[in-house]
């Protein structure tokens, strides 16, 4: 059946038909396998995006898939081949592409928010947005390379280290998947969450995940670290209370790296920056190499990716998954699947 | 006459007699010259630091002096010898000293603050807080060199290179003297200030000062780099707006220095941390090598360090001093003499 899902506006959404797009020159046309739901997407559906995206919406950029066509000077990439893609279009043109930071490129265009996304049966993008998954991948997997590359750049602009003391506030998918990747560097990790369900989800995975409304997150931390503080603490809840805390965790010149987006800018102890001489980086969606250590630490098995996975359903059950997601219960990454 | 001048509390200030200390084993006891007035001792005078100093508090930290006697062990310095004081007195023994961030100690004592200070005609120091002035550095200048260590620290904090472009916020004698050190390396700067006599002075040392209640200071900025923002912002204001302006201005990926001693934490914009991958680095007090930095660029007259001093007046004036920086105008350095 070619399906596509479209989001009307006012939280409607709606199944249609999928009419396929033909490759242009430096496209390729994907038939896609699954897609992953995004937490963007369900700012999407709440309407906190509607002066960005244009209506009807089809969303979606978490996705694997296998090329059905092939565009004019497409060289790299053939019938057939199983890829992720890195849903970016930069401009190329403007100051930040010129600096070499086309991954947030001031006029970037984000596949599936600024243009057509992949909850649909066929997505065409640009060839160069493609990463080749391995044969030992499966295509379920490939949909949550997307997320990966995101915690693999979070890592390495906090720039972790074997054996330092990494503590993560907020324990989604993207603050479980970074506690995981920081683990697979060698790091010390403490997660900081407070659903019972992600907590327990955590400890399964061998993380040492506490809940901050029962344990004093700063004594504990100083208690793991002699007094020092931790080396790196990423922000990943956008809340008040993970601006506040943030700067408590670190040793002096630790760093912060906020990944929560916030809506609205929260108080942060500049007090506590300057006397402790501390760091804040930014860190925003990936860069091609990224990507290449998502697909390699996702090929090794380092990342439990099936754990992290709650559910699989089919491409019309966006509506249902986007309830799941709001219960704020039981769940984690789901999948839909084309 | 052998003064000391003496804070009571309650904004009381005394001038009793000096009690000169005699230096014990690698210690010395310097003859005072000159001592600056910082904002802090005027903090201490406004009493927002009561819970940390003991009364009666002799302050002063900006010092220059003539060693007059040494105690034991001292090998590096002679009697006569001219010299400024890095006034740290670092624990030796907690993590951040482990760590080699011995001058943000987690159990620093600042000498002038948590000690007694050089608002007196001798003062009595560890030999290691000692710098050599060189002959054709005046011992007024010598007063300059502990607040031009500060500003040389947080230059070297912005990793500032030739050909960047700098906006410091906020343009009293920290600010225009890092708005100096950053023009030194080779950096096109700008100074954002609203006093209009700290304006006009900045303009009469060749800095590109404007006032961001008449300019759009991140249009201005914009318009200056192309449309790319600045390399380098430092926020030297400790202020709401201060706090605002500060991440509207840097480039994808540019640097904020956090200079000013914020009392409240202040809203910061996290999402355009997020958006450009800012970086923000904490930047408190100084380095060897920053007092080093300091006395070489005084030494070579690179910084206009007479046109910064406002005033220079007797030790017993240390009052009016304070009166005079609470007008708010017309001032920037006070010295006293001792």
């Amino acid at each position: 059946m070619m399906q596509a899902v479209f989001y009307e506006g006012n939280q409607e959404i709606r199944v249609g038909e999928c009419v396929p797009v033909a490759p242009q020159p430096d496209e390729v046309q994907l038939k896609v396998s699954h897609c992953g739901i995004c937490g963007t997407d369900l700012h999407i559906y709440h309407g906190v995006m509607d002066k960005r995206v244009t209506f009807p919406q089809i969303m979606g950029h978490e996705v694997s898939g296998t090329v059905a066509a092939i565009g004019e000077n497409v060289t790299d990439f053939a019938v057939g081949d199983r890829v992720a893609v890195m849903p970016l279009g930069p401009c190329g043109d403007c100051p930040a592409c010129d600096a070499g930071h086309s991954h947030i490129c001031q006029n970037l265009k984000f596949l599936g928010i600024d243009t057509p996304g992949a909850f649909q049966s066929y997505w065409t993008v640009p060839a160069h947005t493609l990463h080749r998954l391995p044969d030992e991948l499966s295509l379920a997997h490939g949909a949550m390379i997307e997320p990966l590359a995101v915690a693999c750049h979070d890592v390495r602009r906090g720039r972790v280290q074997s054996g330092e003391t990494v503590v993560v506030v907020g324990g989604g998918p993207i603050g479980a998947l970074v506690a995981l990747v920081a683990k697979s560097e060698g790091a010390d990790v403490m997660l900081s969450e407070i659903n019972p369900f992600r907590i327990e989800l955590a400890q399964s995975l061998g993380l040492d995940a506490v809940n901050p409304t029962e344990v004093d997150l700063p004594a504990y931390v100083n208690e793991k670290t002699g007094g020092a503080g931790a080396d790196v603490v990423f922000e990943v809840t956008a809340s008040k209370a993970g601006a506040a805390v943030m700067t408590e965790l670190p040793r002096t010149r630790g760093r912060i790296v906020v990944v929560g987006i916030f809506g609205q800018p929260p108080e942060v102890d500049l007090f506590r920056m300057f006397w402790r001489e501390l760091e804040l980086y930014g860190a925003r969606v990936y860069e091609s190499e990224d990507f290449a250590r998502a697909i390699q630490l996702a090929a090794e098995g380092a990342i439990p990716l099936d754990k992290l996975i709650s559910d699989v359903r089919p491409l019309s059950d966006l509506k249902a998954g986007f309830q799941l997601m709001e219960s704020g219960g039981s769940v984690m990454k789901i999948l839909l699947e084309a």
